[in-house]
């Protein structure tokens, strides 16, 4: 990624830093991705972006921004893309998923905070990521502890917008989604200097739909008997998709549902016949934190659906495309976002329906659910979760982690005897 | 307290369990309280009330569900008393401040949860505490990650309601909150059978800010030079304002106030003269939870204000009593909670500044600020609050601690250092 150093120092990057990160990524892609037979050819795309993360992308945002184009960065799947879109702005996704920037975080954040979190206030602290940099607007919400305190420290050198989350799903809550997304779209109207029109909505809800149709091709791909596609590889997708231009985003992952759809025809496994199918649930896994999913297909299992943010939470339910006032153009985004079951609800039974419902309809042999170390939404309604896959009959298993490898072995000990009391 | 045991068996508590506790309480309570000298004569009533904390309050409150009224249980000094008391209804805080119930609430919660909230959860569950068999409904609200979610486990055998919390102080905000409070009222009117007047509601808003008057009638004696009242005895009283009835707290705290400005035309100081003046800030303090100000008046300092919930956050500001209807009533009680400055809120700016106005008007020499362990919400705002004091020039102490006795040495010495500094 070399010929990015001169763009990298215009962004004010702390370079030296940035080459260790740059260092050790290729070494973890290659040994984690790369060593995988039979892979679909449609991650050739994916594969690439990795391999030119904090460079190519970048360079179109900037390429953009000269051409006059607002970049939005936002942490929660809850903020509507849709909006920034309909004003000619660009959304990218802003959570760290990697250890190399917990420490920096850690620097002014507790310990006891979620890695999340942590990474990426160090991602922005130690200007060791150019999309922390690039974002001329951050975009936070009120949906957890750490984050809700993190924008106060986060938010102080760069403009930053925070969405009010309603925490229950009442009628009146929903309500109060739209009146927070028509707030954000005001703001997003300013800040770029671009009317939101409902046409231009209309466009934008259009097009992540789309992107939201192509991802779910390729999720159903994965219901099939065989293993189209690893986990890892679905999941790098899913991680992408938060930075990359949606309608890009959308024709990629149609190739790729192409594919998988006639590897499904011809019966075509990337992993051995038997292969236990594991569900993974619980909080997101941000790029390039592969860790579990790493742990899980390398000991004798494969993960075919992730009730996650990085999964089905991103991209199940459509906005209804009906509408032609920005009233109810809102409303119906509001009506689909608040669709998505996230912990930092109360009371959040949705979301173990959503896990019955995924682990039938995919299949599965058992489900992992799996909590960031210190996320306390996560981490206590493990228990309700857990319990429900008990009374249902479906094996579970609970694991904590971080973006440490310390707890590796520990954690592959624990998978491997899961995988075995699932034969 | 041995003759509440019939009542503790109609309440259906393990008297088992029990026992150990009623056990080690009056133990603590001697050796922290009773051992103090020159204690003002008001506090005997507050000893009182300890010496039969399972007992004298909860018989009045049977007696008082005999005559047909309701208890509600709450959480937090957000939960307006004004509408409950309009109802003719009882509020009973339910916040637990014992290591006891800790490992009770530890069996369902991630051990990584604040103690408060393990130790509230803990005392419903293993059956230990009469005030949580006692109230009739139990009351939450949406402000932190452990509560949102503990509220799914503790409201499953009895009746919840839960108040939706804005988590930002805009205008839409407190309008919002003052929506959450008539739906509360809803709520209380329905359970209790009793309709709320105009004239109800202005008795309920007096009764409560009597209550708050007279509670700062004694944190304003504590401003003088003097020190007529250790903080450990402030403190019991405000713990025990969330069980008792207001009006008796009121007078009970207008009788102490009495004596403690006599105190201060006296000048007469239970620390010696020169003592440091410590204001505590921070994560509340539910009873029996006087670990922290025990070792501050131990290690050569005393405590003369608390901006905590079990302290200032509790009766500043009044709701304004001029409004004659329910809907302008609603806004006024809206207006005084959404001026608590809690961490919850993002931003949360107007603590600090609380911070530094009491660090005026109480004269103080240090601020010690508190953290109950796993509390995201208070320990990221260390940061800032840390960094406040600092700038303005006042010596800060960050602390963290739970319900253990386990770190008090290693706190003493901590303190002590501090102590000392601001010599
Ligand atoms: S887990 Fe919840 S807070 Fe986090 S990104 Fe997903 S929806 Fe947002
Ligand atoms: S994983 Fe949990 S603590 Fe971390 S950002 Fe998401 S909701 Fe917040
Ligand atoms: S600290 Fe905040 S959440 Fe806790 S009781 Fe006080 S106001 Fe309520
Ligand atoms: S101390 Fe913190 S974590 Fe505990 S109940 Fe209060 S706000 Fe929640």
């Amino acid at each position: 990624m070399s010929n990015y150093v001169e763009m990298w120092k215009e962004l004010g990057m702390d370079l030296e830093t940035h080459d260790a990160l740059c260092q050790v990524l290729p070494t973890a892609f290659g040994d984690m991705y790369l060593s995988q037979e039979n892979r679909p050819e449609g991650m050739g795309f994916w594969d690439f972006v990795v391999s030119e993360i904090h460079g190519i992308r970048p360079s179109e945002l900037i390429e953009a921004q000269k051409n006059g184009q607002k970049v939005f960065g936002t942490f929660c799947v809850y903020v509507p893309d849709e909006v920034v879109l309909a004003a000619n702005g660009i959304v990218t996704g802003l959570c760290g998923g990697s250890q190399f920037w917990v420490p920096g975080g850690e620097k002014v954040l507790p310990k006891s905070t979620c890695p999340l979190i942590k990474a990426s206030v160090g991602a922005r602290l130690e200007r060791t990521c150019p999309f922390f940099r690039i974002a001329d607007m951050y975009v936070g919400e009120t949906t957890c502890d750490g984050k809700k305190k993190a924008w106060e420290i986060l938010g102080q050198d760069v403009p930053m917008h925070i969405m009010d989350m309603p925490q229950m799903k009442r009628p009146q809550d929903i309500e109060k989604w739209a009146d927070e997304i028509k707030i954000f779209a005001k703001v997003v109207e300013d800040f770029t200097g671009n009317a939101i029109t409902p046409e231009k909505l209309s466009e934008g809800i259009h097009v992540i739909n789309e992107r939201r149709k192509a991802l779910k091709r390729v999720y159903d791909a994965r219901k099939s008997k065989n293993i189209p596609i690893s986990g890892k590889d679905a999941l790098l997708m899913m991680q992408i998709a938060f930075f990359d231009d949606p309608v890009r985003c959308a024709e990629m992952a149609n190739k790729l549902a192409d594919e998988l759809e006639q590897r499904n025809k011809d019966n075509v496994s990337v992993f051995p016949a038997g292969t236990k199918r594991i569900l993974v649930t619980g909080t997101p896994m941000a790029i390039p934190n592969w860790k579990l999913h790493h742990l899980i297909e390398t000991s004798g299992a494969a993960v075919v659906c992730e009730e996650t943010c990085t999964g089905t939470r991103y991209f199940e339910n459509l906005v209804d495309e009906t509408k032609t006032t920005l009233e109810e153009q809102y409303a119906a985004i509001a009506d689909r976002y608040m669709g998505i079951n996230c912990a930092c609800f109360t009371p959040n039974s949705g979301r173990v329906d959503d896990i019955l419902r995924l682990a039938k309809e995919y299949d599965v042999d058992g489900v992992i659910d799996v909590n960031l170390k210190f996320c306390c939404l996560y981490d206590t309604e493990g228990y309700t979760v857990e319990k429900a896959m008990k009374d249902a009959g479906i094996p579970v298993l609970g694991i904590e982690t971080d973006y440490t490898d310390e707890d590796a072995e520990q954690l592959r000990t624990r998978i491997e005897a899961f995988v075995e009391m699932l034969g």
